[in-house]
């Protein structure tokens, strides 16, 4: 296993030089953001300039980092919505427009993964109406938007698969794939796709009150990359706030809130030692959402916590009469 | 206190027959469903005919039973959503449409109550996209939605007001009140309507890790009405399964269900203790939504569960040198 | 094992008429308060007027009940304080004329209870300051403190003895003795003092953490008397109010109240359990300090909670090949 | 569901008079120890009287009551040991004598219960060292006492199918299927065997920190009858007594112990509520191991705390709108 | 925030020594002892020697330290008490010498607070009778205590505001505001002292089961001054020994003990996250007062554990389109 | 305490290589296996070649190192079983030549660490069947074990007293003395044996659900050696696995599994204050037994996490008037 950084909350800052603070800090990989308009990675360009993949290739190599994954959230969010106004900030038009644009986008992102020599791009699915989790007031409401998933990302996948790049998706409030059953189900449901896997975060399963180890074992191979952030049950509000309050995510009260790894209710050495059992080894990529802190103390607090927990190599067994 | 029953899961049966039952088993007050096609109150008769609210009235009181509420779930949905395919299966039209009718129908419900000298209407207000409790990928849509909220039931509210009857909304996932959290902002969003208020079901509450005695300490007053529903967060499942799972409710492996009371989550002695210290001196109203057992299980377990456990009247206080 | 029922707060009612009550609801004992001015029973007129001995047995017993304690709380906290204005509402005094007024009346108790032939008389010790079990601002505190306990008391137990009657202290909050680990001293302090024991009320222990079963393993033999009160470690409260709070018992927010049985987080099955495997076989004495419901839900809800618990009789073995 | 008694801790007393005493207090079938010199049935005489199975059949049947099952748990041991001192209570001799005379003594129990229209018999199958479970100092040992369950049960089992009676094996320690994990294992190792489920005994289970609602999730329908036993994890003792103590079951500091129904760790709601999910409607039957009270006590406590708890028939549906 | 050391442990050695010591392992503050006959800080000299001021000033910022706090606490007891024999050892007199001599130490403390601008001076106010927490045997006298706390505390936060510096008072056992309720309490009662505030010390609260997160949410911008004190809940012990136990504190079997931070049960990085949160960015000052280990394991352990996980700015917020 | 490291898991490599490798990570001790065919020791060679003791002797001080103690696990096990095909791989034989040839292994260790200058041996006992510690099916057979303990390791107790050798039985699954009670009772069976004590290993005693620090406090200065290893009860499997599961360590859903300290179940800092506090001083020995991550992953991460966490001297006490 490798310690990772996702960029997205320097892209105030030309990438150099968030390359340089990353490398200093002892961090071994990186995760770019592709959506329309990051200033770390162009997808266009990407697609139309062979020097420019040659650039960004060069400026990540010759500091000893390598790209984990690209990252394209906001446009997969359009394939399956919510539509309307949630997702104007996004991309402006009617679902149709939307479905067929965000389509287009994740297909080139694969495609400039592809030319980047980065076999990952991390993403969202989108999810129509999430309310539908429950069956009140339209019990079949679930179901539907499954068959809407296997026909729309179907193809994506497809094109992925060609491209040679894996699509990891990323269980998340707000997206049809969610949870552990959701994942499971997902994995059935496109079942015939080898490009289809996930982005396992944890954060965003353990305000389910999910043990999320569990996600582990019931995954395994199909994790093809993982997210470094912590979420926080906040204990002395919890009770009062419960597990999915709404509100600005600095309301004092609040009973769930992101955290840096370590700071929150995610049981790393379990996450950690669970991966390794299922042979996962690749990147743990942080990425900073945590508003008690700044990014700087996030950055350090995360690399001095994690790295020494990243377990490097397999038992060999043992031999000896003890242990046989 | 007192233990009542809503009849809303015995509509296949005269509502005679389902009289005669309840009193033999201790009930003392029954909740009738007053929605479109209740075969065990119509509105439009209540509202058109003098002779059937004296019919009902009749039925009721002459076996020592009165009637706690009246109640109209679906028809309150329609004021806020969602709307499309969501709520066609409770009345089919534009939002607009659905709007007009949610709305006229709950002011009729008022209405009829007020025909029968019932003073609650229990029901939901409804939510157009309950996925916005969380920030992505729309921010300021929660905010937005308290807005129509405001427009749309404050309107009905005066009309609950002319009436003399209290609108107790259920707290509920996808409802625009749902938490301790919600119910406090609605009150301060509603602080000038009288008749809106709660019916508090710790069922609807109790998955969301909330403990749910903090909402009876948050808006003691408020509540005019209780559902005796039970709510299971399902040991054995609930840490693969989660506390907002997907499926039927029937799924053995899922991490949440509704129970009878007594057989779930909810702590009811200290629900009925924080009750009794907030003066709620009416109703606890039992609902039978629990797939693990039939409905004669159901009904002969919470009355002998949750009858000997109503407080009935408040501490007199007591005078020797013990205890000043 | 009996179910008792301490008539202390039945104090505004003649003891006719609290003991037809009590019978009615199947209580089997009862504790008559002994302090001065206590309406049930009269320590000066039980030393002085054989008829009225005579009287009160008679009225117990053709109940079908008996008594199966005195209590004196009050005047026993006289002995070792606080003196000063703490005490002024039990007997107004110099220190030296607040012990010698403790001193002589606690002897009256005794004397009054052989007159009864009642075996054991329940009460308090006193203590100085409570405070002083913590080391600040006075380490030695507690230790002196103990030595005036052994001064004081050991003649009065010397008389108890002399009467044929045993001292029960309750173990409380601002006594010298109120834990696990004081009630072993005051083992070994009064060790040669067969008097000595104690009336265990576990609602008394609970919120100091203590698994108070613990108590009945340490001390087992010398219990003489159990009360039958539950303490709430208020879940929603406790984290914020702490588990020794101040102020009224009626505050809703407090962290800790007493309760009646099984309202409380009192383990009553654990407790019952060990008094059992102790070899108590006396009786459980109900004391209505509950400020949440009315003295008649709190005997009711008692009575049948508690009663079908009681173990009449310990295992007799079994010989079976399956269970040698 | 049925509330049954198993009368192996009355052999002391005829089986009528027990008979008498169990239908009063409610209970609806009673399960018949088999093994050699039980009062209460005799193998030999079923085998070779036919007086004697009417006598017996005609005895349960005029009180109403029906025999749920018969058991042999000590015959069964000898099967698969331990062999040795350990089971010459039962059958003296070397291993082939005993595992020859315990697999004769099984079939004549199966050819008994066909005698008397009795369907399950419930019993041990045995296990050479227990100690096997972990790996040191031999970790092939499990493996190997597999193979011979297989070989020698298998037999059995053939008998039993021919005689059209269900085994029923009692997950316990001391036996080679003990929890979840291994009774999945014999599932498969038994694939081919009809006769083969189990007696389910939560009591057995508890102390491995399983929930043992687990158990029944994983072999559902091959539960062919359930033990209504209770067992304490001794909260004030376990963290420094364990649960895998030894000595006598009444040393007080105990960590672990057997306990009737509701005075235990067994979460009987969840364990009921289950077995009604999977399609379990047949007998819990009670059985007293419990040390800290009498026989008496523990009959009357498990009818009043278990029957009112016995789930009668499954969920009808609702149709209403509110519950689609 | 800041890691500071409190040097009351060291006064066995010259101030000098102490200051070397503590900058080499990494502490950024000191917070001095100025009570009578402390070695490190000499308040009567302070008022009449402006070289010493200097001198002592000279002495930490050299070494580029600073001063947190000057701290008093017994002298701060005495104005409440409790008086007798309790605080002899402090200053020998009658109650009102005690309250006197109190009075006038704590105006110096802050005088020379002033001369060496330091902006807050921490300490005890007292405690007439700690255990008038409960209401027995004198339900009005915390009450009473309240009115002598604004009475003569009124008087010196008067002086302490004249001097232009803060009083932190450390809620703890045998004093007036010891947990969450009295500090506020004390808020209301000193609303129009701007001088008035706290040192929060957790390990002074978690023995009360308190969550000690809520303290800072609670009384937020009035804690001027912060304890890195931890408090450990002994686990093996508390059960039997309970929260608030008497003894030596080095009795093996204490179920409540002070260690240093990290070693106890106060959750740090929820108690730096919230302090964060309500804007507190000065310092944490270390005090040795582990029983189990010696000084010197106390700091290093103590500069390793805590330096790291201090917070040093706040959230800076992140504009992406991920996270609005 | 000092940081140690048992090299039986590297007997693949050469014990110069082993030391070179151990002292570079910072540990301070050797644990040496001594068994027949240990590449590290060779216990005939030790009695027998006064040159070779002084080699190893050599190899280990020149490098800063020193020899904490000899162990030998398997020849102990011998002596007390189980026989038969169980210790075949040790020793083949009938059980009387398995007792010989262990009794005489194991006297010879202790002269061999008598001429190393080592005062400590660890290893075990056996157990001839660990099933007895339940009573079913042999009542009274942990009771003969007793008696066959106190004879035969009685005699090789008394040479190890003669050698000047202390033994150091590490309590463990499969040994008579496996957790608190048995080493309590073995304490009194072997009164009068200075030899006898014990290597603390608390993975071995987790899993019984003991909070282990509770073997220190039962045995305090019985403890001769301690072992760092740690377990860990896996989470997310043991509700489902259970506490003592058969199976490959490496099966995945394992209840419980031995881990590297810090990775698993046991609360280091507390067994560390508590080993502080009865006066232990010596070695913490760190066994690699870890599936989940190379032998190198271990030692790299115990040495960072355990080697801060030792504690190297006693409190001191303090003199100020704050803390007397």
């Amino acid at each position: 296993m490798k310690l990772g950084f996702f960029t997205a909350n320097y892209l105030d800052k030309p990438l150099e030089e968030v390359l340089d603070r990353v490398v200093a800090l002892g961090y071994e990989a990186v995760e770019l953001p592709a959506f329309k308009g990051s200033s770390h990675f162009d997808v266009d360009r990407a697609l139309n300039e062979p020097d420019y993949v040659k650039k960004i290739k060069r400026m990540v190599s010759e500091r000893g980092l390598f790209i984990s994954a690209l990252s394209n959230h906001p446009e997969g969010q359009l394939v399956l919505g919510p539509h309307g106004i949630d997702t104007d900030g996004i991309y402006k038009g009617t679902p149709e427009e939307k479905i067929a644009y965000g389509t287009e986008r994740m297909i080139k992102t694969a495609q400039a993964a592809n030319a980047l020599e980065v076999g990952v791009v991390c993403g969202f699915i989108g999810c129509e109406n999430f309310g539908r989790f429950f069956p009140w007031p339209y019990s079949k409401g679930w179901e539907e938007m499954e068959a809407k998933f296997v026909e729309r990302w179907g193809k994506i996948l497809d094109k992925f698969e060609e491209y040679g790049v894996k699509f990891a998706h990323e269980p998340h409030p707000n997206e049809l794939v969610y949870d552990v059953y959701t994942a499971e189900r997902s994995l059935k449901l496109m079942a015939d796709k080898k490009a289809w896997g996930f982005n396992f975060d944890p954060a965003n399963l353990i305000y389910l009150g999910i043990d999320v180890v569990n996600f582990i074992q019931a995954v395994g191979p199909k994790i093809y990359h993982v997210h470094a952030k912590d979420g926080e049950i906040v204990a002395h509000n919890v009770q009062r706030d419960g597990l999915i309050p709404t509100g600005p995510w600095s309301r004092i009260t609040r009973g769930f809130r992101f955290r840096i790894p370590g700071w929150g209710s995610v049981p790393w050495k379990r996450v950690i030692t669970e991966l390794a059992l299922v042979g996962y080894d690749y990147v743990l990529s942080y990425e900073h959402e945590d508003v008690t802190m700044s990014r700087e103390d996030g950055e350090t607090k995360t690399a001095a916590f994690l790295k020494p927990l990243l377990i490097r190599a397999p038992y060999e067994g043992r031999r000896d009469i003890l242990f046989q």
